[in-house]
């Protein structure tokens, strides 16, 4: 590809593979044809002006045009991206503007992605062809840019939550929950192909595609469980689950796609198992360790280096130690995810205490802004996608897949409830078991990782993208939809709890989250949350022991009354220079000042 | 490529050339033996274990494992160059912390990354050879990545400044100096070149770099202004010169580099000016048109939209349309950076008025500290690049270019200003104009397009980008580092005017723009800055009128006492947040509140 060539029919033949692959590489956009159009004019032009000249070398020429159309093929793509977040934002913004709480977002955001995928198609019907071939590319931009943030974001915002007094039961519900369903739908799939109701899969084929869609969307389940104000300490472990739940299931299905790679399959049942569960060992534990340690480098640095005063500085580092993590983990061959959300969590509970006052609002802020406009895109592509991707849809198989779902997510929820009220004082009655099934509704992190497994014929891909696809929209759009009737329905019961708290149910998660301006994220619970602390110390007595003795004093900053009143001010400061601003008005003249007072 | 092939020996050639391609579109990091080593070893692995079952189609394994190491690899670049960002904000710190206002975080960052350009050269002298052939694939990163925030944040942070009230003087600065200076420069280059002093170079590829190394460093020039305690007006002048200088700089390079894809060096000389003139014209009215347009839009749907008690919703919107421009002027070929610049000015200017407090602080910290990682990570790699870059190095080319571009810099500053001079009350005097003069260092962007430069031969583009970085190196280190003893030489007969302000000399950017959170950005100027308006009033009366009488009430919202209200208490809230979260301490129990008080 590097010899350059000087006969002007060759340059054009060897212009086309050129840019054909710099195509693929790309996004899909709107002006494919556009472009297509432009690179054959330049053909034409460049054909022409080499012959006076044809011993003048024309390789770096089609360079120039090379990465001329690739800026401009990126810029309508981030234009056309741009744009339908821009769209999206809107429409939760509508959403919560009239109070269509019932709705999550999470289903008005697919819903448009499938209406505008629909319409595109229509429009061009014709152009957007190719669009299939590169859809493939986009799996690792979902793992590159997208999850991190999300994943990050759920470890941050666990920040006030009782979380750690809860670590132990949450990681059983997430880890052994997890596999459960992994197994269960894995091992359906396998023996219902086995048996020939539905197409076979291999063994871990089966495995990784039980794996991506045990991952229960931590969305839709807080917004159902403060709905419901079930047990404060419930809640914690279901929201600790959910969110444990998705870096467990990319690690299973990494683990089943290490395994075709070595193609153990053809190895015995046993020899297989051990490994796999070796390798989910050493994944699970070394991403965790890599993310708390890096967590808790970060608390150091940001303890001993005062970059206080310097907030955009102290708020770099933070998006630096926040991204790091990934970057190592993935380098060395471990979970980013799994790093990611530990560190996450450890940053939180140590890190987050050593910044100023503005750097720590701005933390929270920005993350959830980025994080919600990730989770956006994912929803939205989600959407999209339905009408780009080429589907291999089995009726049979999907039906299957959901019903091995369903059972899957019975079989890890009812068991292990009934097994933990065994060493809880606040049981989990059948009721909640009953709400804690039904809001397993799977989301981004299934689709993002079904694009991502590779899977031998094509064929099986497309299957596979199919079902999750229509998995993930029959929870969403279903589940998530009946969502409002069921709580209706089990809160007749439940009146007098009702009335009690007069709040109105609310699934709109922007909201929710976002409050953090308002009031504490969980914060409504917090009456609750000290009965719930009391009960659980006695079982965690010797990390929190360890935590309040040794840990927090070694990793955190201890605020004299001087960083107090600095802070102080320095909020003020804000508060102050904004009133201002607006007192001063946009132009800063004195004529605005007068009409506005 | 998309052919599978059984055979295992035609495999194996298949891998090669494929994973070759994917190294060298990444990034270049350390792990580049070891990854070689990996495919190896996945070579050999899959050569045996595909001999038995040669029916299995092989392709999609591949894929497999290319899109593992591909994330490996990008881990690791991640990594390493989140790393190199870190060490370079400690720098910043240290050099704030230990009051060494003397040297600019430019001189100290770009220092840095030669010497750890130096350290990996040593460390690994054959590991990275290939280096070189990575970093031609950079640019695009630049232009995507790096330069959209730097110019945003240049734009945004015009907020306070009386820009509007200067804007004819500053156009004219921006526009026809930095154009005289790329003249100086492409006409010196090229009729040395003819006269065989220097290599020679054609037409376009001279004015491609006369105009690239026009681009003068907003950071220094502020810097040292600040430090001199100047007139404001002139202070305002070179501020928004150097800013707009960037944009017009790099439309003026794309303009030449359209020429050469257009071979229009062919066509005689007026005819090629006409042509550029045009195609300057077109890209400059048009992108700015496009950015002011967008920013408009961005004002209507804030102030008209309320996304105001959601504070992610309003982050996430402004995210949207900072960078919406930039995808959209690109995607129909005009400048992206002319249109995010005016973008930029036009939001910070209305649609910041329509913000929630908080959105308002988040915006300004999160641009400081998303601008100052780019303009970090820049630096660094310039520093990096001496030590990895294929040079060539032309004594004489690059002494006459020294020398053009001090002659450029005069030509357009000692003229322009004495031009002014018949305009102004406050006349600039011989010694302002000589630091103007001095004070035009060259930063990133000359850097960074000179990498975007599609020169013919590949010698000299090596030429112009070892030219360029010597050159800004020059700058920086020398003129940036001698700035200090220039400032103490002119300020012995200005004794009288520096007793009065006791102010210390700082060229650490970084604090002097991080202070939004002290002080307002350029707001020690506000005495003399009532002055400076009241002459320029009347100059642009007809914009300033049309501003505050009809376009500030249609772009932003009038705030009502209410507003004010729910405003400050939103601020106060978030205060009194933190400051009970500091009370709770970061375990949230009670012990450690004990400990704290």
């Amino acid at each position: 590809m590097g010899v350059p060539c000087g006969g002007t029919f060759l340059t054009t033949g060897w212009v086309l593979p050129a840019s054909k692959s710099l195509e693929q590489s790309r996004f899909p956009n709107t002006t494919h044809e556009s472009l297509n159009a432009t690179l054959h004019t330049t053909l034409v032009i460049t054909t022409k002006l080499v012959l006076p000249t044809p011993a003048k070398p024309i390789l770096p020429v089609q360079t120039g045009e090379q990465a001329q159309q690739e800026e401009q093929s990126s810029g309508m793509t981030i234009f056309f991206s741009l744009l339908v977040l821009a769209i999206c934002i809107i429409l939760v913004h509508l959403l919560i503007r009239y109070r269509l709480h019932f709705l999550p977002e999470s289903v008005a955001v697919v819903s448009l992605g499938i209406l505008m995928g629909a319409v595109i198609k229509i429009i061009e019907f014709k152009k957007l062809a190719n669009w299939k071939e590169e859809e493939m590319f986009r799996p690792n931009m979902f793992f590159l840019l997208l999850l991190p943030p999300i994943i990050f974001e759920s470890g941050y915002s666990l920040h006030k939550g009782n979380f750690f007094q809860n670590i132990g039961s949450i990681t059983l519900f997430a880890v052994f929950g997890t596999a459960i369903s992994a197994f269960v739908v894995g091992g359906g799939i396998y023996f219902l192909g086995q048996a020939d109701v539905i197409s076979k899969l291999n063994m871990t084929d089966s495995f990784a595609f039980g794996s991506l869609i045990s991952a229960v969307d931590p969305v839709a389940t807080i917004a159902i469980f403060n709905a419901l104000h079930v047990d404060p300490v419930l809640n914690m472990l279901v929201f600790g689950e959910s969110i444990l739940n998705d870096a467990v299931s990319i690690v299973l299905t990494n683990t089943a796609e290490g395994l075709t790679r070595k193609n153990m399959s053809d190895v015995s049942g046993w020899q297989t198992f051990l490994q796999a569960l070796g390798y989910f060992l050493k994944m699970f534990f070394g991403s965790a360790a890599l993310g708390t340690l890096t967590g808790l480098i970060s608390a150091l640095v940001l303890k001993h280096i005062d970059l206080r005063k310097t907030p955009s500085l102290e708020f770099g580092m933070m998006i630096i130690f926040a991204y790091l993590p990934y970057g190592l983990a993935e380098g060395i061959s471990l979970s980013g995810i799994m790093a990611i959300l530990f560190s996450g969590i450890v940053m939180s509970h140590y890190t987050h205490h050593n910044l100023s006052p503005v750097t720590q609002i701005l933390m929270q802020q920005t993350l959830r802004s980025v994080a919600f406009m990730c989770e956006t895109c994912v929803f939205a592509f989600l959407g999209l996608s339905i009408f780009s991707f080429p589907h291999k849809f089995e009726i049979s198989f999907v039906i299957w897949c959901i019903v091995l779902v369903l059972f899957g997510r019975a079989v890890n929820i009812f068991p292990l409830s009934y097994l933990l009220n065994f060493f809880r004082d606040h049981k989990i009655t059948p009721k909640m078991m009953f709400i804690m099934w039904f809001s397993g509704l799977r989301g981004a992190i299934p689709y993002a990782l079904s694009l991502h497994l590779d899977l031998e014929p094509l064929e099986k891909r497309q299957l596979i993208g199919t079902t999750t696809i229509v998995i993930v929209l029959f929870t969403i759009l279903l589940l998530g939809g009946s969502t409002m009737p069921l709580i209706r329905l089990v809160d007749i019961e439940d009146t007098k709890a009702r009335r009690r708290n007069k709040k109105d149910v609310n699934l709109s998660k922007t909201e929710k989250m976002g409050h953090t301006v308002e009031a504490e994220h969980l914060s409504e619970l917090t009456e609750e949350e000290y009965e719930a602390h009391y009960i659980r110390r006695q079982d965690l007595k010797g990390f929190m022991w360890l935590d309040v003795k040794y840990l927090n004093p070694f990793f955190t900053r201890r605020l004299t009354q001087e960083d107090l009143h600095h802070g102080r001010i320095q909020m003020k400061t804000l508060t102050n220079k904004w009133y201002e601003e607006v007192r001063q008005g946009p132009s800063g003249s004195e004529d605005d000042e007068q009409e506005l007072l």
